[in-house]
């Protein structure tokens, strides 16, 4: 027996997380689902699979992970499940699932969609009834045929030399308006000065603490990136600026 | 031992859902509380019982389903307890357990107050600990004396004919925009073509992906009524119509 | 074996709740977890350790509280636990767990900073862990040594006389709109009148429904201290008023 994780962009207001939960209860009622968020701006297959990212490799072995963010339910899109690092995924093809496949030979398998399923909400009707079996303990080859044809995997950015200074991006921002950008450990020396547009932000710091209330800073985040925040305030607010915004580590 | 579902208006960012939460937890330890959602609008019954409509037979046969959208708490409204179809059900006699009298003959009890109840929350003193009961096996005529009079129905809206269209009206908006009917799949024939207003909405498609990103379209729900949505976006904003709109649906 | 339960201000919209709940999966897989609120206002520790001083003493004795609202995180403030009446408490030393000293004779440990924490993240990397232990059955001492020097207390604004009446403050708003106040049931007997600046409230009511739909009252709310709400609306939108605001009880 299983966990399920589960990331959707169901908001928490309407029926629809519960509707899915109800499904699983019914297949496999000795299953725990731990929610992901269901917050996500609807559609946003980017900052779906950059939380997932995050996420999956903090549970167990075994864990199953549904992920619905599908703004092609029912389309032409596949609805798959991957087998990769001893985790198991279930969503659609459209790259939600990319950190699913930081493993060499992930197995990836199609599921057909079931008889009478909803095309508006395969969530509850296709991907809900996997993902239950699969952690009753079911192999995932058992879920459908070998996926023909090549994953969406996402790409983020990656950060460029321009001049004395490493170029990143904002991949990602959270609620407290920290800045999670592409700058990983290795690119920022300890003499690296951090600059947003006009913005000194100063040398990477090790905690918020590090500078007084109020002061922009820069750190190496949980995810093992460079984030810029704002002490005990907002960075995003501060500065203006938005995902895909630019920062530049000067090193010189 | 069952599992219990919990919809309420009580928001999370507050004590209230815990507190509920632990008196159950204190009184029935092994049993799983599902949240529905208690994102509704302070004292929205019709919404409340529009979800739990949709919700509650997904989940197992056994199952109870606290509900507490309750401005009338403490008043003279009467506090419940419904068996039906296998589902249990606890709220308050307002409108919100409409969904439970599907079954031609529900058992209904009447819930005493207990003594030191809090006048403004038996949500935590009277529902929780009459849901943890029923869950840990207890009969639902344990609770309370048949119930004397007649529950309070909610009566949904019902569609009509003008001329040769049937018009039916927006029951329900959810977190996508997307206007939840009240026109049945029988009322709406494959030559029909959906408007609201002034806007043509074509006739019924079987998904979002069957028109182009930004275009609206009708389809038949996940809860098996019409649907007006925009592709990517919401219809909500872009109609400007809310609850209790109307839709006609043109047959010829 | 016991329940965790979980109060931050991480929201619900990013991973960070779920990268706990992974740890706390991993090290403890039959431990369960209930959510008490992650919507507090980032840093808000007033707010954070008013919801848990309601909560907690709703769950069962043994029941591990694992709070993280740390604003100061990485930085000099201590990590402690702390048990109390038979709870277990883990959380940043800067005011938060001020419910748990409810107990003449509390045990406070402080826990170590594992290696490799984030410094930004202690609540994945240390709070989680610790909380995790708990549950699974090691006894308070084996995660720190006793913690040295005063931990952090929060003190509530005390009611007080003012010729004929007892003033008040507004020390939390709830997602209604209604003010909950430090205003006791001993402090205002049935023959006070409550007042907000201009607004007379009227005497103490039992419920919402004591009054016409729209208007103020008073009442006893489920804390045990004076609320002033609106029925059916919001007593905050209507006075305007917000915490820190001032409350009169006029006895003659």
């Amino acid at each position: 027996m299983s966990l399920i994780t589960f990331l959707s962009d169901f908001g928490t207001s309407d029926s629809y997380v519960a509707e899915v939960k109800g499904v699983i209860a019914t297949l496999a009622p000795a299953v725990s689902v731990v929610d992901i968020t269901h917050q996500l701006p609807p559609g946003d297959i980017r900052s779906a699979s950059h939380i997932l990212g995050r996420a999956w490799h903090r549970f167990p072995a075994g864990t199953v992970h549904l992920v619905v963010v599908d703004p092609g339910v029912g389309g032409s899109r596949a609805a798959i499940a991957v087998e990769s690092g001893g985790h198991r995924f279930v969503g659609p093809d459209n790259g939600v699932l990319t950190s699913a496949y930081h493993n060499a030979a992930p197995t990836v398998v199609e599921i057909p969609v079931p008889e009478g399923a909803a095309p508006t909400f395969h969530g509850r009707d296709l991907f809900a009834p996997a993902a239950a079996r699969l952690a009753l303990g079911e192999g995932i080859d058992w879920l459908g045929a070998p996926f023909q044809g090549e994953p969406v995997i996402l790409k983020d950015p990656v950060a460029w030399y321009q001049g004395k200074a490493v170029i990143g991006e904002v991949l990602y921002i959270d609620r407290f308006g920290n800045l999670v950008t592409n700058l990983t450990e290795d690119l920022v020396p300890p003499y690296a000065r951090l600059e947003v547009e006009d913005f000194d932000i100063g040398p990477v710091r090790r905690t918020f603490a590090d500078v007084p209330v109020g002061d922009l800073l820069a750190y190496i985040g949980s995810g093992n990136t460079v984030e810029i925040a704002v002490r005990d305030g907002s960075a995003s607010r501060r500065l203006g600026i938005g995902v895909g915004g630019r920062i530049r580590a000067r090193l010189g």
